[in-house]
């Protein structure tokens, strides 16, 4: 069971989900359970059955039936979905309080048949795949006017109480527009309505000017640490051409962000011992398209423990590292 | 040396601060060094000339003198400030950007000489002492006119990446007003003209008319789940009167607050396996005060591993555990 609740003072929404059996046991026995399901991987080829039904998959085999082996790439729904795709979107008051269902989709992209592929070993056509997979779901999720807005997260590495090692990514379909996207095309927007100008496209042009923060570049994207990294090593990678869109990403856009993606990746992980990774996509929301002051991206965040972590409570983040000096790190 | 950076399209100050040493050396050498020093502490008793001036202490001892043993309690300016109280407020421009340098105060309360001291066999008066030093804090650095704004942040427990485990907390006085602060204000004062009432009144009202969610309650507190926690186990401390400045609270109230927090405390170390414990003083600007809309509290987070933890990069919060029901638990 899941449930869409409103902050009153700050307005965002958030998904309380109950279905984890937290609390009903120690915490640290849930852990140890999660982790020893881990060895029978329902994410692995052979043990397809022991997923819902696929949605989407990728195979060299045209003639493979659906869950059988043989697969690249699947897509199936979370076992355990944090949000239900039959529910009805119901906004309701609690008192001074709105509460709404957890209505929307939760998908698992399952990246790979192989339990244990690290970023270093994995071939260009897993982050194709991956990328594609993430568009063809965009595609189809459009068709649910229940949907605002899509979320594409990918953990890697051993993070805390991770339930699946196996590479995997997440694609959140919400009924809500999330407040920080709000937030953030309205920043955009005034920015725009300023300058006549997508704030994004100067955060390219500045960074290719200046160079001091940029990583990498080939024809169709960039990469480099933004000038106000709230985390340290954090790295973005953007579109030199404006969309705001990441699903009108031709095939072409798709092989170049791969190969930009994996360099990225190769970087981080030999710089900072292999620490785990959390890649956001940022996109604009799926009933606002082709929007002139908003430029999609990709967000990659290392997840280093850093001293202090006050920004939790205050929302201060304070870095240790600064942008330039990340860049030239990642760079050498 | 530190620098404010402005992110041009949330519009939020990130202090980067490249005082740390990261990145000079391997991430996981430097997290080494850092524990192995802890085992020279120079926050315990009779190490006093390892640390900065004293700015303020409890004694019994009348006739104790300054940076000497004796203390109940002792506040120092950080060794290794994140702001610089010397800096002035220059904000200028860097091509499409802003920044500003990382003036500010950033102060260390040593709350007890017991290096090893536990929330559960914390003493009252240890937790009062708390208080009384944040009040004499905010008073003291209201009178430099170039702060705006006031964190009291307090990090209990074995934290990664923690440099000091001896019992202490933070205050860090900005030059800004900090987004969050601001949103919180922003939102607080929106219902305010709707409803022509304190939200945060209404909060109170509705957890205690209702009851699921409320943990204690005195003669001027109430602790509660709050009803869109974003986190498990999230505890709210809200004074039952009014107030939007937290340094104008009354030696009852602050003996009456320092029982509710131990309380609370108590119980979520006990249930939660002794995890590490964030807290965060919520209290108006410094040049905002006595407002009608606003009101000060305490904010409790308990730093449990939270699958998915897909808060970072997104803004969404999945809370695992219903407020009622950590309420129940935490009541129980």
């Amino acid at each position: 069971m899941s449930e869409f609740r409103r902050n009153p003072v700050f307005g965002n929404w958030i998904l309380i989900d109950s279905q984890r059996n937290f609390g009903n046991e120690k915490l640290s026995a849930v852990c140890e359970r999660v982790h020893s399901d881990a060895k029978f991987c329902p994410f692995c080829a052979g043990n397809e059955s022991m997923t819902k039904s696929e949605i989407l998959a990728f195979s060299d085999n045209p003639h493979r039936y659906p869950n059988t082996s043989g697969w690249k790439l699947r897509v199936i729904p979370n076992n355990k979905p944090i949000l239900q795709v039959e529910s009805a979107i119901k906004r309701q008051a609690y008192g001074i309080y709105d509460k709404m269902e957890g209505a929307g989709a939760h998908e698992i992209i399952i990246e790979t048949p192989e339990h244990n592929l690290q970023f270093k070993d994995a071939p260009l056509q897993y982050f194709e795949n991956i990328y594609k997979a993430v568009v063809g779901r965009i595609k189809d999720l459009r068709n649910d006017s229940r949907f605002e807005h899509i979320f594409f997260i990918k953990k890697y590495g051993s993070l805390p109480a991770t339930i699946m090692q196996h590479p995997h990514s997440q694609i959140i379909a919400l009924p809500i527009t999330p407040k920080q996207v709000n937030e953030e095309l309205d920043g955009a927007l005034r920015y725009f309505k300023y300058k006549e100008r997508c704030v994004f496209c100067d955060i390219i042009l500045q960074g290719i000017d200046n160079g001091a923060r940029l990583l990498a570049e080939n024809e169709y994207f960039i990469a480099l640490c933004p000038y106000a990294s709230r985390y340290p090593f954090e790295v973005w990678i953007m579109p030199k051409e404006h969309k705001s869109d990441f699903d009108l990403i031709s095939d072409a856009e798709i092989s170049a962000l791969a190969k930009i993606v994996k360099t990225l990746y190769s970087k981080l992980v030999l710089l900072l011992d292999d620490c785990p990774i959390t890649t956001v996509l940022h996109s604009a929301p799926l009933k606002r398209r082709n929007l002139s002051y908003y430029h999609w991206y990709i967000e990659i965040i290392p997840e280093i423990a850093v001293f202090g972590n006050i920004d939790k409570g205050t929302g201060l983040f304070i870095n240790p590292v600064f942008p330039e000096e990340a860049a030239r790190k990642l760079r050498g």
